[in-house]
């Protein structure tokens, strides 16, 4: 059987390991496809560097609409990047019968359901492993692999940026921006490193994962995006004091408001029980936990970036569509894990609906009867505090600290209190507020 | 479109199980599945109970042969469990043009050959996610999510009674004996645990995870298996010390010996370094690590056992032979991952040439000259010492125990040296040996 052609656009860091990865193991894989996968031309800008990293083993162009418009094209593998062209060319690779493969999870959290639209249509598949966690195979755990369950929650470190930049803080014990520096340094963190450290990049991925999970239309535009900024040193100590560990966390989530159900979607620093096995995964690794109704929790771990643990997700995509291209359209398994036909249009709840615990911390003039009004202003918007610290003041310091974790309680709820606390002439500047999820 | 029909050989634990999941979550997966899944037909030799669990919702036969021979079943679900029935009704079943799907690792990884190759022939699947890890989708993992890789081992917690004793061991301090009655009055062992207990039930699940990643067939004659009756408290605190936990592994491991490719398939106590995640593995939890050579190292964890776990990977293989039945055969994914005439015929190695790290702990008399003795035997047999850890000899005592970590060293290297140091008139009883492993 003649090999299954692939047109790949760009050839990056991705697109360099994949032609590696695909070239190294080509009889391992043909082993496992029953056919053989073949780059046949790539796209790039840079056409020297391209047929240099190529050696000569396909045709180079600089113009991606070349390939997409090739008719010996089976398959488009889109590694541009971004939402602009991209959106584009894959459109067009679809209009064009291709089947497309992409790692882009900008353009399938924000244009997602108009490509899975117009692939449904023109049966294609679209697939997008590489997207989510790098080289883990979550989507397929969650799109395959765990179909006989009601998905009841999904919380991951699906940014290995910021996870290594909390691992360095918790370890050295120094502060974001040090160890900002130190990520770029070190090849971690990018020159503009804002998609990663604002959140938007665990947002993207949370998005999908949400999709998958629930059967709704991918909605970044309603995720909460928060990132580690504003993080500091000292609140990653407490939180260790009090048994737990900070990560940035996408979380997708079932919920109910008066009866109505919601889905919750967010990214933002986590307090999480530091025994927890996700609470463990340290430096660049990524982690997603799921919460089936009968499975469980299950756990998927591994690395989230690089030219090969990317390529490894894009390949495995490649051997999929080799071997479903031959089933009905209408049987394979479909993009977002239900079919088109039965989504739902379950809202995103705003974040002041959203249900979670908190940690608490405040700065607090150190005399008689402030934690009283503390307390009493929590117990009036029924919340309850479930551990505190409070601290002696420093050395001649007439302020100190106190930290209290809450029970679940709603966000407005804890938003209201907040402000009444800030109002309160012992209370100095804001409270320090970031979420805390059990995972249990 | 009409739903595809399943028939049930047993509705025990995991068959009341998938049932009941069917039951509960049928809208959500035909959502996902695009086709409604029944279960049209029971066999159990307890009729009464079978109505009694299915409530009228189907026909319920003594005679699972009625079952398998019924000319509306697409799907039979093998749930007996041995190697004798449940081989003739899979083997009846696929001659008849059914789908298989079944729990049974036992059967598989003694007649997984036979039955893959009936299957193929036939033309239908036979589909086992619920014999390897309970609801973890670990098989589908290896076989569709890490397709690009040339695996080079797989490590896994795959037997939950086991791994509950041993955290139990450890936890409290307590004798194999004491938490195995406990681990039986709490349903985490069975009445005759001896499978769980010997390493066989997770020797059947290690080698059906060889054959999948490597590509040979099925061998469970050549697994060497090696349960933890004989494992004594005090090494797991000796190990604590130095910095490593015991879990008893199923490992399967690409080797060379001598420049000619072989496999390592053994199933084992094994000291992990305390840091690794799956160390951190504890109760009746599974978890198994598998190291590709593009995406490096990701682990997948979640329960091993019990009814809905174990049903939501029956269910997950219904829905994708849903998805699948439509494909053209030859482009389904092969039931061992590679192509059947892709197989190679790479060899299990005997114990003899495996090669890892060793724990070895040795009573000696208290008097100078010892250490000498055996650090000189080790050196003629080449084998490094990584740790070692000496304790004084207790109030009124002659003897003391020592504690050695070695480097990588081939196993039959270690048994001539261990030979020799149990000849020493002042080494007292025989050399205890446990295997250790980095997974690095």
């Amino acid at each position: 059987m003649k090999p299954i052609k692939v047109g790949l656009l760009g050839i990056g860091t991705v697109g360099s390991g994949t032609f590696q990865v695909l070239k190294r193991n080509q009889e391992e894989i043909r082993r496992r496809a029953g056919r053989g996968i073949e780059i046949a031309m790539v796209a790039d800008l840079n056409v020297e560097r391209a047929r240099e990293l190529t050696g000569g083993a396909c045709e180079v162009v600089a113009d991606a609409r070349q390939v997409v418009e090739h008719p010996d094209i089976d398959i488009v593998v889109e590694l541009i990047g971004g939402y602009g062209i991209a959106r584009e060319l894959v459109l067009k690779a679809i209009a064009n019968g291709k089947h497309v493969v992409t790692a882009n999870k900008a353009l399938l959290a924000t244009h997602g359901n108009e490509i899975f639209k117009a692939a449904q249509e023109k049966g294609v598949m679209v697939a997008f492993e590489a997207a989510v966690a790098g080289g883990i195979p979550i989507i397929k755990a969650l799109r395959e692999g765990l179909t006989a369950n009601r998905i009841e929650w999904i919380a991951g470190i699906i940014n290995g940026t910021t996870n290594f930049i909390l691992s360095e803080m918790r370890d050295k014990g120094l502060d974001f921006d040090v160890v900002l520096k130190e990520a770029q340094r070190l090849g971690y963190a990018e020159a503009d490193p804002t998609f990663d450290i604002e959140g938007v990049d665990a947002a993207h991925k949370a998005t999908i994962m949400s999709a998958i999970a629930f059967g709704i239309p991918v909605q970044f535009d309603k995720a909460h995006v928060e990132g580690i900024t504003k993080l500091q040193a000292t609140d990653i100590r407490y939180a260790e004091q009090l048994g737990y560990r900070i990560k940035l966390l996408g979380i997708a989530k079932r919920a109910e408001v008066n009866g109505v159900a919601g889905i919750e979607l967010r990214v933002h620093p986590t307090l999480i029980p530091a025994k927890r096995l996700i609470a463990n995964v340290e430096g660049a690794m990524n982690a997603v936990l799921v919460q089936g109704d009968a499975v469980g929790a299950t756990l998927y771990y591994g690395k989230g970036a690089g030219a090969e643990p990317t390529a490894s997700a894009v390949i495995a995509d490649l051997v999929d569509i080799t071997r479903l291209a031959t089933a009905d359209p209408g049987h394979r398994v479909p993009h977002l894990a239900f079919q088109p036909n039965a989504m739902t249009d379950t809202p995103i709840l705003p974040m002041s609906e959203i249900t979670t615990s908190y940690y608490l911390r405040m700065q607090v003039a150190d005399q008689p009867g402030v934690l009283a009004d503390i307390t009493r202003i929590l117990a009036d918007a029924t919340i309850s505090i479930d551990a505190m610290l409070q601290k002696e003041p420093a050395e001649g310091e007439s302020q100190t600290d106190i930290i209290m974790l809450t029970h679940q309680t709603r966000e407005k709820h804890v938003e209201a209190a907040i402000a009444r606390i800030e109002a309160l002439p012992t209370v100095a500047g804001q409270v320090t507020k970031i979420r805390l999820e059990q995972l249990s």
